[in-house]
């Protein structure tokens, strides 16, 4: 009897192995893209895209897989399959569902949208004029809207979105979450700006070769424990990390002859995105669990070494004269103390992905307020701007002096992205409190940095995350790691404490 | 009525348009592979590219496909069907055929035996033992001959397996061809290997930066009309050119620091494999005629542009001021003459890649008479290292000290590839005799390549060649350019008088 769920399970595994097969090509088709494909290549290579699109749309919505559900879904098959198998299942059948529940020519429709509204949306944003993207935004809230209907919510419908990227985080709790936050960081940033102690970022600004910072980018990430024979760092716009399989994931920074700044936050940040990839368990290759659970947790992965770790005294301490070694005399003026204060440096501005860590979070949290009305049908798409402004004047103390500089700076809503943003603060969040714990087991992890021995903090990361891939939920994770729920104390305290001292507050 | 046709047909074309699709994946998943893809990840990829591979023959061996063949082959269907379908089912049905003739367990036993064979080939050249490989040979003759049974052939058994590379082709062909070109050049290699005034190389050999050898050939690359929008150079162990669409052409070359001549010859001659595809009709694009017609025709283009250009006294007499520049002084006390009869230096070697334009094609004959003897059963492979040896000797006048440098040096066998070596000396000659053909129209050759205006050269070889691509079979373009069949004597010739001028012979 249980030889036919063995053979069952088997042919499933190998169903969905070819699912794996096709992403795993278009992972590289898009990396090869976005690194250096000629460009009269690229129409012929999109269409070559199209069709391992489909080819996995198809497999993933066929008549087999929904056989593949019922069968294997009860609890007499359960009792059969692996765990591994059971969450594999569990993230076919969640695909399966949100797929079939679109009338197929609503989606088709929508993807046209999409990629319109993405071209529009450049315009737009080129004249710095909102009221050209406005009636496509209009369209892609609207649909948007419809697809929450058909998928189904509870509570909130924005929770619909939220749980596209953050499985199990709800408005309920953000909302708790983001009230304590706000009010908090925006005292503090206040705080922050009327300091008499600020930080001196001058020295910061010189001519630093695009060779001299790949070699001490190289550097970097081999001190952080980057696995290069599971991986390369490539130059791009904008930096990104892929996984294409645990041994093959890669890395694209930028750098800025006049900033070094850019690059090597840019590729430490990419590093952690890696690092959780590098170490997820090889028992979920091929099964969709082989990558990160949530945008949030791979995000918390990306922050806590962007700002754990890069932004940490410590991290400097051991690597400040490493970095003067590359930079030919040009810091040579300049302390390691006030290096520190300077890489971090707050600044309230107009741009998020320019934004500072303590300020970073604020912007998010105008961007979900926006995202939570539009979907609740609160906010109305003609008043964005003026709402974007009155919300940044409050939280964040600036006013954009056009639409280009304001509501239309991201290019999430023009894809269509709604509920993707609160990833970001989450990751934070998430990264604060799973550091809290980490310190229970790694009291000396401040020293670990100073010596550049990263080995135990990796090895705790992926004991605690990174190994359980797409296996545990992103809050599963929180819980099992940290033994409470979602707490933004955490972040709130370690910003306190970090830029009490930067800014020398009392 | 017609109308079923044009139903049919574009249905076949969408049909075959998945093919071509997936090579392109596979094409770039390979080209990713060998300039730089991290090693950990290579097993895992290996498994899509297998996943991929076994896509494209279940399509081209499939009912449908047969159906298809059966259906568009009539004489009354092919009135309806375009020029490029009729062409474009030929390759199909060929590679049906060729496909279905061999029964499955046998050609999945010899997809085993390929890929151990590569491995033990690889071990016995690195102990310079034939005897550790010659089990496997024999497999690997044994099963081609086998093949050859269930494929069938006309005259000689060999045909059969130029045919897979150099369609029209025949042993009747090669035995005639190659009978003068032995003779010939056997005899001005001897002559110029006793020649009194001999180009001292001494003064090639000098330290030259990776990245200033990258520049110049970047800049030979510019004066050569490759299309950096449809291309890109890389760096990898053996260069390459891989066209992946006529847009995406990319090559790869080595470059050896203290021997500039690896680099500049090695991306010259991809160069014009490169040139070759990015200039085929963009109306054959998505079907198996987007390609080089032959490894032959192929290899002309890449000779042509390695030898007729790259070798020429007129090409250098536009550029050597150019590598000058970059070779740090280096070259300033060689004239461009003796620069030029330096870098056409011809001795006789034992190592067929490092081999000279003259002494070339005698290394590809060794390989083509041991190669009919053993498919035809006249020779035996356990006798190789002898005869390889003996003709090495009567050919070139060398003898291997070992298997490594004798026998085992190629790794064309240990891959089952028997068939394929004719095709680099066949495009040595249908080089020499285009370039006759040009000259007609070209009469100010030289002058061209004198004043760096490549233009009107490129473009007498895309209308002449490049824009077919398999539209045409190579015998047919030849014939078409040249109006006349093979013909030896234009290589001899070309030979003859370029080295009775470097030798300064009599």
């Amino acid at each position: 009897m249980s030889e036919k769920w063995v053979t069952l399970e088997k042919e499933f595994l190998q169903y969905i192995k070819q699912i794996a097969a096709y992403n795993e090509a278009i992972g590289l088709i898009y990396w090869d893209m976005r690194t250096g494909a000629p460009k009269k290549g690229i129409d012929q290579r999109a269409e070559v895209v199209g069709m391992l699109s489909s080819n996995v749309y198809d497999l993933s919505t066929s008549e087999k897989m929904a056989a593949y559900i019922a069968e294997l879904s009860s609890p007499e098959a359960k009792a059969h399959l692996s765990a591994i198998t059971v969450k594999a299942l569990e993230e076919c059948k969640k695909e399966y569902e949100m797929n079939k529940k679109i009338p197929k020519e609503e989606y088709e429709e929508f993807v046209v949208l999409q990629s319109k509204s993405e071209s529009v949306w450049e315009e737009a944003k080129s004249k710095s004029d909102f009221s050209i993207f406005q009636p496509y935004l209009e369209k892609l809230v609207e649909t948007t809207r419809r697809f929450v209907q058909y998928w189904g919510y509870e509570g909130n419908p924005y929770n619909r979105l939220l749980d596209l990227y953050e499985p199990g985080v709800t408005v309920e709790v953000l909302d708790r979450v983001f009230g304590q936050l706000r009010k908090d960081l925006v005292a503090l940033a206040q705080e922050v700006q009327s300091s008499s102690s600020k930080p001196d970022t001058s020295k910061l600004f010189f001519p630093f070769s695009k060779e001299k910072q790949k070699e001490f980018s190289l550097e970097v990430l081999k001190g952080l424990g980057y696995d290069f024979e599971a991986g390369r760092l490539d130059e791009t716009v904008h930096p990104f990390a892929t996984g294409l399989n645990k041994g093959d994931v890669r890395i694209t920074t930028n750098y800025n002859e006049k900033d070094f700044r850019t690059a090597i936050f840019g590729t430490i940040h990419e590093c952690g995105h890696a690092l959780y990839e590098q170490n997820i368990s090889s028992d979920l290759a091929w099964t969709p669990l082989a990558g990160g659970t949530s945008m949030g947790i791979h995000e918390s992965q990306s922050l806590f070494f962007e700002n754990f770790v890069g932004r940490s005294f410590g991290f400097w301490k051991k690597n400040y004269e490493l970095l003067k070694s590359y930079a030919n005399g040009s810091l040579d003026d300049l302390s390691l103390e006030d290096f520190y204060r300077a890489i971090n440096e707050s600044k309230p501005s107009l741009i998020r992905i320019e934004a500072d860590e303590l300020t970073y979070p604020l912007h998010i949290m105008v961007r979900y307020e926006i995202e939570k009305g539009l979907i609740n049908g609160e906010i109305a798409v003609k008043d964005l701007p003026e709402v974007w402004n009155a919300k940044y004047e409050e939280y964040i103390g600036v006013v954009p002096n056009n639409d280009a500089e304001g509501v239309l700076q991201d290019v999430h809503w023009s894809g269509g992205s709604f509920g993707y943003f609160p990833s970001y603060a989450l990751g934070y969040m998430y990264a604060a409190q799973i550091k809290n714990s980490m310190l229970k087991e790694l009291p000396n992890y401040d020293e670990l940095l100073e010596e550049g021995n990263l080995q135990p903090i990796k090895d705790w990361l992926t004991e605690n995350i990174h190994q359980y891939g797409r296996m545990k939920k992103p809050l599963e994770i929180l819980k099992d790691v940290t033994n409470e729920e979602l707490n933004a104390q955490y972040l709130v305290e370690y910003l306190k404490d970090k830029y009490s001292k930067v800014y020398q507050l009392v």
